[in-house]
């Protein structure tokens, strides 16, 4: 499928950044961005109330084809990675009611998709962000930026995946190499 | 406050165990129990989506006043973190949107309340749940089982803090210590 707007999401319970990015003829350009808070001194499960409501505020708002996250393999530790988690099923549970397909990267994915290069350090990525989209400075906090360069992972593998399948005639997207388009293709 | 009916819950993408557990005159029965299972095949949004519309549905039939859940610390590793956060985090916004209150227990507390020792076995916390609701057999999947227990700790150590509370004059219940009541009175 040819995407052409997507919403980028990077899930925190006290931070989540999101991102709608969209191909504009030959361009991909930055449609609304930012970050959904929660204060800690409420309850957890409030929090996970509260960043629900803005997803779908943001998905009623923005109409995206199809939400991208990070794939997460590794975590400092287990209560981070609880907590990542948790914000993550809030999210994969809004975009499955939202009929909105769900696209996973891997760090290493996102990294070579903005950068070239899946070694790049975080505030390159950050830096390659502002420049991709001509933004005025680089977006901040930090989340915002790699919803952003999650958005614009997903929209390139699409439609890099479109193009190869073009050029292949029928050969299904699946047969490509499910976890990391890019490195059967860079 | 008095609780008289919870749900308690063991989430899992796979597997989600849950035992609606309720207080009749003396003694604790379990109203209900189960597992909500979702299909490997499906995609994890789907999963959780599911999950959900399983667990409104608990929710829906049998009204708890409130919900119950493990609070996990350890996991063997970062992708069962990642997998239970997301079970968890669908469970916690669920609980949430229904205006639940929800009780966080650790492990040991959950062991200690069910066996009266928190350094049991797994079978020994699954065949005291058996005992304490007379079932005919051990719930399986041991999701089921752990949820009951957890309603049960949760039910309790609820009881226990009404009474010392009743017992303390107008004393309020966050100052016997938030995380382990059994720690500061057993």
């Amino acid at each position: 499928m040819f995407v052409k707007r997507v919403l980028g999401i990077d899930p925190g319970v006290a931070t989540t950044g999101f991102g709608v990015v969209e191909q504009e003829s030959s361009s991909i350009v930055a449609v609304a961005s930012g970050a959904i808070l929660t204060p800690a001194k409420e309850p957890l499960p409030s929090r996970l109330a509260m960043l629900a409501v803005g997803l779908r505020k943001v998905i009623t708002e923005h109409e995206p084809e199809s939400i991208a996250v990070e794939r997460i393999l590794f975590q400092n530790n287990v209560r981070t990675a609880m907590a990542v988690g948790q914000a993550s099923g809030v999210v994969l549970l809004c975009a499955a009611e939202a009929g909105l397909e769900v696209g996973f990267y891997s760090p290493n994915e996102i990294k070579q998709a903005v950068t070239g290069s899946g070694l790049a350090r975080k505030d390159q990525v950050s830096q390659m962000v502002q420049r991709l989209f001509g933004l005025d400075e680089i977006p901040r906090p930090d989340d915002v930026a790699d919803a952003l360069a999650i958005a614009f992972t997903h929209l390139t593998s699409a439609r890099l995946r479109a193009r190869i399948s073009r050029a292949s005639g029928d050969m299904p997207v699946a047969r490509l190499g499910g976890a990391s388009p890019f490195a059967r293709v860079g």
